[in-house]
């Protein structure tokens, strides 16, 4: 359980009181505010504010064009237009703020994440709690024997059970000497800031981490998609679930045209209309790299 | 006025029913939403949206420095403590949206400002307001003969006179000719991205602009300062006016750290030791250039 | 002329002596180092200072990706690897500073693209020069009736010699008043800050103006595209003819794949592989609204 | 030993031939080219590229500042203006590219400089050596007593031997363990992605790190500072002995006004006026609380 119980009871505190505002609310996103999303076995993800909704966007979009978006008269079909033409800056008049828990090698991944403010627990200042990622035996992946990036099968019988095993005993061994070397019963102690370079980075760590709705979709598409490493992804997907009821009209936009969608090179557009026009192509007769056509492939016949 | 009276109705209709919403609420800036404070002849500045409020900031806080916050146990020695140490993160917490009509040539220099997301009226899709900013009587500065980046007394008489009639005209004639234009009557009518380039830099523009309370304060020390160009620095103070009644503990902790504090060389710190310690110390043996000692001189004396 | 016969020999001395380096040197953009291309009437872009070759892309991306940049084993390749899968950091590795003559309102456009550093001329320190854009006949562009973003045909007969002598004597009007009001001759003379104020957007500004690789390609594919307007394309494709000099195999694979390539959405896949697979696809049984069809039709027919 | 004999020999290579280009070039600059300087035990910092130098700092201000700058005549003058009134523009124009090598905790501190290009070597696609940071005796520091954020005494006798025997022991043990896991040696062979995460937050990693001058300096503000944790301000201190060679001049007044200066309140700066005329001003009748005063003691005696 992510929670504990005095955690629990300030969630159910925060979401008994209502006040009232004049600010613009997003009702989807009030069910979700405050209560955590478990994701991995001790993490979670939620809400803990945000600011905008769909009309949020076509306000600015109606700043910025003016008369010019009469001719897309509707909200949605507004916002549709947007995403399909890249325009970003309307989606970053949508904010928000989300307290999330994951392991410290998802953190290092996630931090990439440049247009973004962070405040991440400070194991300089603080004690870390004991509390570390033993992966699901599902999600025990060999590393792929296709390319360098990737996971395999799920690994079998005994190799699995001693990868778990040394998993969980060096982390409860780092934290033992961790808080063994802090301690300052019979001795000095040593220093925080140094004491937390024994602990693996499997340990979690949290932080609350605010972005706008633009840079959000970003991190959405590279992280919830299928080449992320599992454990990034399982965050993005929490997040992505909480994004649809936030803004259902941008949300919908971009699955049909960023996440649906697929880029296609000059070469492969070429491809497209000699395919469509009956010629027989191939990899040979394509203008590809065995790479690029098998990407291409992967869009057209998947 | 700057606002009509369909627009003013907007506001009070906006203004007329609140919602309940389970986010942290400022009552200070409920005060404001959507009221447009007049800014200069024409233009305005109104807070449309926000998020968080002085909490917000020692919430992060204590995300952060977790028990290491202990120490300063209120919510306003913390935040004044985060900001006499430079700890930008926290107020990177709260997040504020502005719709504000400007000059264009205050625009100009606001959108220097470059953390910050922005929806402005494009003058390529719509056809613009013919209205321009002309200066009060004493706002009609002369150049500073001090320095080059000043302005010295108003101007007097039939000089002033000139130069409103000038101002004034010349906004009239390139606005009747713009319209001329892009007029289709009887003729095609010039794209409206070209017409435009006949409008002088005083023509009205505005935007939709949302930055985070960090960089929002950067931006007030930099621009309610009495070194910025008064038309910037009305625009600041009146947010300025707002942000005092959202965030009143930070907005104190900036005031007497950034507003009304000063930074020393390591000259200047060595000028006030041997002045303490009762030394005449004159610019010659001070060590600062002529310049570093009339400002220093500025902040000891002034 | 843009540049004056001083500037021109300034030029001429900078490119008449080299120093030895240590650092990598693109032979290439040697070759544009400094020298103008004139764009628009009196406008200019210049290269002053770059950073990097083709090289520095792989060399970050090999630090990245350690072994795993093995399986594709030549720079080529990888460059393409990289734009191909938007991997974007390896492209932040090298820098641009150029040097830019343009018009006001192209300035306006371009400052949008906010990951960049920027010097400005500054009028409120300086006095600008009487140079104004005036469109040649065959840009002097209608309003488009198709849409609201764009051009249609030339002007023609007495409405282009209309525009273009208001566009002149406004101009030539509002530098003679912006000079009488600064004069200090005979009278206190307004300050620069305020005098610019009356003059037009078609006036030109300059600045120095530095950014990345990745960010520039992204300002490139926005900018030159058949979308942008007119006169912020041209500073655009003349950016490009450089930045194919300096790193050729990654403008190659930009080209290929962004500027050359098209997004499709979801719909648009579908939509491929059933007429692939020889079924007659209208807009009507699509799936996608008239806009998106149009656009579509001008990837696969265009 | 940081660096491999290849790697050394890698390096001498570099610097054994010179091209001739027609930027500007700093010969301090070019003398730490490539070269690593050792950093704690296995790490380093080494310059692999750079843009710019003193003189493209006061280039680009005469720009921006035009005739306004011909008051302050010679470069260093008008750099330390600059400096001195916060312009940070022109300090962007400079650019340098770092290769680094340094404690997994040490990056996880770095990383929070959001502006600034990154390539970091990924255990995701790669498999990790197996070096480790362990602190020398005298940095074997005690949690302060004093405050929470700071380091007291180095440990002593049987204490430290215990916590670098735990350090070591851990680390070999941990890397014992991953290189078991992702062996395919009669094993399917976890996936590195997955293996990484047994290691400890002191095993060492590597980045390309890019970055312009302005915000180079505010890193070596914050990290150069003795409030900053030993291990990350080494770092500091390396780079800082570049920049130094490489501009001089802005070094120079970055000592000055900022590492050397400080930063007084509204509150400190009416202490200093009445100290200086003779009153005796204690924490009491100061209008400052227990740590500001504490801290303002620090400046005025220190």
């Amino acid at each position: 359980m992510p929670l504990s119980p005095e955690q629990l009871r300030e969630v159910d505190d925060l979401r008994a009181e209502t006040t009232p505002t004049l600010r613009a609310t997003a009702p989807g996103m009030e069910q979700h505010l405050y209560t955590p999303v478990q994701v991995l076995d001790h993490g979670f993800v939620r809400v803990v504010d945000y600011m905008g909704d769909d009309a949020a966007i076509t306000q600015a979009a109606r700043v910025s064009y003016g008369r010019g978006t009469k001719s897309v008269s509707n909200d949605e079909g507004l916002i549709r237009y947007l995403m399909r033409h890249w325009h970003s800056t309307p989606f970053e008049m949508c904010e928000i703020k989300l307290h999330v828990k994951l392991p410290v090698f998802v953190a290092r991944q996630w931090i990439r994440h440049r247009t973004a403010n962070v405040n991440e627990y400070s194991a300089r200042y603080s004690i870390l709690d004991r509390e570390f990622y033993i992966p699901a035996p599902d999600a025990l992946a060999a590393q792929s024997v296709v390319n360098n990036q990737g996971r395999g099968e799920a690994l079998q019988g005994e190799e699995a059970e001693r990868v778990l095993r040394y998993l969980r005993d060096d982390a409860m061994r780092a934290y033992d000497h961790y808080e063994e070397m802090i301690s300052t019963e019979g001795q000095q102690g040593l220093a925080r800031e140094l004491a937390r370079m024994n602990l693996p980075a499997n340990i979690y760590t949290q932080w609350y981490w605010k972005t706008d709705l633009h840079n959000l979709l970003h991190f959405l598409r590279l992280r919830a998609d299928a080449h992320a490493q599992y454990e990034i992804r399982v965050y993005a997907e929490a997040i992505a679930g909480m994004v649809k009821d936030w803004v259902p009209f941008a949300y919908k936009a971009f699955e049909d045209y960023r996440m649906g969608g697929a880029t296609l090179s000059a070469a492969a557009i070429d491809c497209v209309k000699r395919m469509i026009a009956g010629e027989e192509v191939t990899q040979e007769n394509s203008g590809m790299s065995k790479g690029e056509w098998r990407e291409f492939q992967g869009v057209i016949e998947g």
